[in-house]
């Protein structure tokens, strides 16, 4: 494949471009059996939809998801599921400025390299609307999981110099700042923040933290297919992330074994961890704690101050980006972080089913 | 498959076990006409050999590898090329005590847990010696890059607190000191961390680097198969990694859009970029700059201090690890990330060749 | 993947049911700069298309494609290429008395047993019109293997008992008769003999055969990839296909070696065969000959009269299948076997380009 | 992966050519807990060595087949299992006469053609001794199958004119003549046959069947993926295999719906068919009807008698082939064919595990 699909078992493949007719993605290998409706994956769609507060940018979606395939009287059949997000908002013409320059910070040059064709309208194929077929597909694959007791949880952990605190921690604060941050205070500080990086024409970059609970051991296949591994290509495929850490990550790269390695203890008949360092995994596999990792994003490259640059014929320019883009990425990418590592454990946890013979 | 190829055109099949007959590759999917010998692989297979410094384990080992098929009057011929290295020093004995026990910071209890059976003999498929069988076949990938004009480089960017100084950098170094580190003060001084941490029987992480050079524009395929993405997946797959970056890495997502952003311009008819935060990848594929990425790893977690775990049956212990083993992995893995990057690049530079009609 | 993939490179993901909302297709893989548009599509979509004469259903069906990613401006963008053939004709109400009872010769039974729910209404994911899948994928295919000068050429060979004659082979005939058989008398013969099934409440079986121009040498992989393997699945895996053969196929198995063996010649400085027993084919790759193959289709398992079958509670039955079905699968399946030759070929010309360095 | 690789959770990456070192392949993705050890597999190999009738050639090698890794305690261990033939009998002078001229019915002009390079000793990667790694591979996935309840039996259907007569069918006399015929008098018949092939420096061909009983139903994956599609490929991927029919096969495109439809009835509680004229096939998944295959092989191409050929430089030659070859390939293919379908049918098995919920 051209790498548009993903999983070996869960099998994700997704299409679309910004402006063209509209995003979608076909998961095949979804087990029969699952209640599924429309409603289960707009939930997941409206948490990444643009326009609900002032950090995201204006462009207006409705992001209604169809399904055309694969579910039969209520549940899924065992068939492709295919889902479509038609575009509504198109509005190319606001881009024709755009179409012979090369934005810095974006992909233009690249697919124009690589492919001698680029759709110049805002981006095409590396929009971030096509995180949209991920949230679809992932909405199917955090059913599944939560049906096996598993959770998966994102949230923004760094918003550009503020980082949550351990201390205030509260889950159910993210659903209610619109940063997704689940540290009252922390949320606060990176609110103003991010208002200074607008008024300043800039825009920020930020961590996405993201745990997995109710995992069982041994999840993950050695050598090359890692439970770490493949969640690391899961996340490094995110546009705009620039860096993965499980557990302790590059703390670790500076700890001591001593220290570093997490003890084992029996819990009332349980083989349990007294730290998590690990992060959840150990020799590629789940080890029963809870997974930890985090995702790092780089800022927005849509920026309003101008940026010098070249046209396509080489020529060097001037740009100004115009349109409202959001100052920050992270807190519509949080749910994209869990779709993603959502099809990687149900992939894995399928892949792994017939690993040994009882 | 489970989990032990990798590369979908270039594909890498490795097997065995470190107290086993041996370690293997299968390298299926390289092209015909490469000039190739044993010494083209044992070359990078030296650069892991335990037994070479005081900072090695002392198992003693030649590590010479055969090759068994896919070459014929010195070149290759398009068919497998199949590799191998005989185990030399198994001394099964040694590792009795173990048998029953799960070694913290180890893969055992997952190991375990996922299979129902176990190697106990030093890891079984866990070990570092696994890493051979992606040196062979890795040597064999940067030797088609060579032809190319891309060159690979990997080396020890930090060892414990010790981080290499861009002023002091000196790739000629790395092969001067046994701690692959292209900066001598910095070399000294890990040097001395490690003795220091050898007599507190404790052992170290470290980062290693790599640069990629020669890299043609638009490699890297867009979606799930970003270039950073595949990158991510290769390096985390190396036993011990817990983190990956590429570019600024995490340092981005604390920077602003107007710093990050690399501006391009017009370098004698070339469309150049005048910083390189980007890590040389952009929107998934490359951009023409230097790729550079790092890789945080763990500390050895085979200490000979006392460590709290449990045994197979559940049962409470304390273990001290016997044998003398690496304080650090990171000079023996720089060769390890060096060889996975370039089994990924080349995958990706032959995905890449069907992507346009002209 | 779940099966509904196919392709390494060139990769076709399908989806959709005869009863659902649609049925459609994503083609990954496709390289950029090709000239697209949906009337190229069309052409070959309204070669199966049913209603278009007395041997094939009436459903009404305008199956019409719409193309909703991966063209910009009239051109394939290398970005992945979403079909889609809403379904109008849905009629759900006729299917409801077969909802209980297993169609002797359809996959009811089986699709109920291996999900435990099965879309009833005609034959879900297993009703022929997944096929317009293939064929709007294959279309694609087509249209750059002809821009490379090779051409695939299917046809009915075989209906019933009339095969036929070589010497009445008339490629023109193929369009003019609604058998799509390139020999005037053979169809004839054919068409009467449909009518008189058709009489008969009974339905009949038949042969397309297929013939690939224009091949460069050495296209398909050893070992397990073979051309001949990959066009044996390809065209298997078409609903009713129980007999696939290359060459002479089975006469072959017949033969002896002093006949059967294709003596190579100097044709004007190039190497060409005396006969083409190979079919095009020779140690899995293409010989340069035209490539030649056989699908051996079934009788259609709709049929009028009563059959004895078991519901799905056990209880034995006796069904009729009401509405009119065609009383053969091969016209309308010639276009089909078509496209999954062209998707084939197309897919092995491209893992080819690794092949060799130079 | 470059064609050496088939299977998509039990996956066998095969290496090694005729006059090489030797040949062997890596099982990737068998469960772990079966007890294996090497004679499990020699049993296998066994049956396709040469040397052991006046039908084989005289080539001498014991095909001693040596575990590698994967095995722990006489058990698998869920890692890879790598096995490898040494070759012995290599005589590369042999061939030195055939190294500029292409064989009538060989790979030579394909090979040449495709990679610039070829191994001219013997044929190298196609020759027949390629499916050894396919042997060894699949006496694993037997192994499992019998644990199962699973039996693939394959066998000599057809040599030359002579077909087995269903009325003297007798699976026990498959182990009693040199040609794995179960049918004394048609064995008999076909002896004579082939002695006067012999004599007459030529070859035949044949037709091996096979039956797998035992199976579930509902195994293979619609709609690329079918049991049937993925057989055939199997089967096709055998080296002079040119045909493959599941149940009546072509003799099913004679017939019509009313005969060809497989009646359902209830038999003490259990739904089975009347007739099996789908071969065990329906819909691509198994129906829990015996599975009947059979796989047309063509004459062996290297025959005693003299040739027309070209030499590589695109002389006019003639051509005759040296040293003592099977007059037929099928004897020795039986066990090929038995361990290709074993193969695919626990690949199937492995990824139908997670097709429900439940």
């Amino acid at each position: 494949m051209a790498g548009s699909s993903f999983g070996k078992i869960f099998c994700v493949s997704t299409w679309g471009e910004t402006h063209g007719r509209g995003v979608g993605v076909v998961v095949d290998g979804c087990p029969a059996g699952l209640s599924l409706c429309e409603e289960d994956i707009q939930r997941y769609l409206d948490r990444r939809k643009p326009g609900q507060s002032k950090f995201t940018t204006k462009r207006q979606e409705g992001d209604q998801v169809e399904i055309l395939s694969g579910i039969f009287e209520g549940k899924t059949a065992g068939t492709p599921i295919s889902l479509v997000v038609y575009n509504k908002d198109q509005r190319s013409k606001d881009y024709s400025a755009i179409a012979d320059i090369y934005r810095p910070g974006h992909a233009d040059y690249t697919f124009d390299q690589k492919y001698g064709i680029r759709d110049y309208r805002g981006g095409g194929r590396s929009s971030g609307r096509e995180t949209i077929a991920r949230v679809a597909a992932g909405a199917i694959a955090a059913k599944i999981l939560q049906e096996m007791g598993i959770e998966v949880f994102a949230y923004a952990e760094e918003i550009g110099p503020y980082v949550i605190d351990k201390a205030n921690w509260n889950p159910a604060l993210r659903e209610e700042n619109v940063l997704y941050m689940p540290d009252a205070q922390a949320a606060e500080k990176a609110a103003a923040y991010l208002e200074e990086k607008m008024e300043a024409k800039d825009s920020c970059g930020g961590v996405v933290g993201c745990k997995i609970s109710g995992m069982p051991v041994g999840i993950g296949e050695p050598v090359f297919d890692k439970l770490s591994a493949k969640l690391g290509q899961a996340i490094l495929s995110i546009g705009a992330v620039k860096g993965f850490e499980i557990g302790d990550g590059f703390t670790a790269a500076k700890s001591v074994g001593s220290v570093n390695n997490d003890a084992f203890y029996n819990h009332n008949g349980h083989i349990e961890k007294e730290t998590n360092h690990s992060g959840g995994v150990l020799g590629g596999m789940s080890d029963g704690s809870e997974i930890y990792f985090r995702a790092a994003f780089k800022p927005t490259p849509s920026i309003a101050s101008p940026q010098r640059t070249v046209a396509t014929n080489g020529e060097e320019r001037e740009i100004v980006i115009k349109g409202r883009h959001d100052p920050i990425i992270v807190p519509r990418a949080v749910v994209v972080v869990e779709c993603m590592a959502a099809i990687t454990i149900i992939d894995e946890l399928f892949v792994n089913m017939s690993n040994r013979l009882d």
